[in-house]
């Protein structure tokens, strides 16, 4: 019984925030506006990879960017990304363990007034729950380090099945994990979902960041487009 | 409404689960077996923390031990704890991002014939909802493994503030890491959670492992005296 309530409950909440995620995604395409979603756990490097990335689309002329950092309670992560002189928005799940549209709209509204090309929103530090939200982004990509281990595909499955892209952060600490089997970890990922993009980057040695930064800028064109 | 809604049947949940747990842990007590609950992030090593600590127990004479492996979809942890000749039930939540206490009766059903000294549970990987969910444990512990980052305390407060210890895992990553201040780690943990015990331990090089295993020992034999 109590079951059976909480599934309708949720099945109702989740279906209105894929409608204004739908909603919120054709806005920020009438904008212009390219809208990606970062998703991983905790210490997999979200917020260091977006500096690096961030740093590498300036190097492309990319400059009208923000950043919506959502956190359980503290404001770390959104500082760190100020400190590099990027726009930053905090938002503040108050615990709660993903980010929904709500959440996303009221972090967007100090925004309005910015013609801004590129969005980000770096997502709870969750590899489970966020999967089950659409932010409104027109791509979620998901980091995975090196020394969480290789063999997360299977035991994530929702995460790994909505990817657009799998980026395999620090790859400086492989020559540490030589039980880290990357082939394994690509098979496994593109049986779940055929059209994943993996990049294997290092925000340290720059590794792979490029890349990265250009199948974005190609996304975005087609995104937009 | 919604809101309200979701959080009042939350709210009756959480109620229930409490109460059950209370009624596992006395059950658990009166048969003289010990409950360890491990939470932490995907990849902080909660599967390997816990064979190295499995083996410094034997060593100690403790042999009457079990693990209830959760995991969302796959048996991956499971059969990994199971090649290690430890008795092993696989908890499967199909996607739900946390353990709750029908899932842990269902788990201990077929170890109920046996005499044991230890039962533990690795959790879902996931630092943020298992810390609402009590699983009738009488110690619960959460591990942060070095590649994560020391800057996860203000970050993850529910996790900290709940936790009877805190496992510094992978310590033998310290000298990648210059930037891991394990002094703030532990003050940051100490003023949120006072009664926190901190070990850094690598299962690798067995640092740590040991003072664990005591530690572990005490915690028992105080819980069922």
């Amino acid at each position: 019984m109590e079951e059976k309530r909480i599934i309708q409950v949720k099945r109702d909440i989740l279906s209105a925030n894929d409608s204004k995620a739908d909603a919120f995604r054709r806005t920020l395409r009438e904008r212009e506006t390219f809208f990606m979603d970062i998703m991983a756990s905790p210490g997999a490097g979200k917020a260091t990879l977006l500096l690096a990335l961030i740093r590498q689309l300036r190097a492309l002329g990319q400059s009208d960017l923000a950043v919506i950092e959502a956190d359980l309670e503290s404001d770390v992560d959104a500082l760190k990304i100020k400190e590099a002189d990027v726009t930053s928005i905090e938002l503040n799940t108050r615990g709660v363990c993903h980010v929904e549209m709500g959440m996303v709209e009221a972090a967007f509204e100090p925004l309005e007034s910015m013609n801004l090309d590129w969005l980000f929103l770096e997502n709870i530090g969750n590899l489970v729950c966020p999967a089950e939200f659409d932010t409104g982004a027109h791509c979620r990509v998901m980091l995975l380090s090196v020394p969480e281990g290789y063999d997360k595909v299977y035991k994530y499955p929702p995460m790994f099945s909505l990817a657009d892209a799998l980026i395999v952060t620090k790859s400086d600490y492989l020559p540490l994990n030589p039980d880290f089997k990357m082939d394994a970890l690509r098979e496994q990922a593109a049986v779940l979902n055929p059209d994943i993009n993996i990049f294997v980057t290092s925000a340290r040695t720059g590794e792979g960041i490029e890349d990265l930064a250009q199948w974005l800028m190609a996304k975005r064109f087609e995104a937009l487009s």
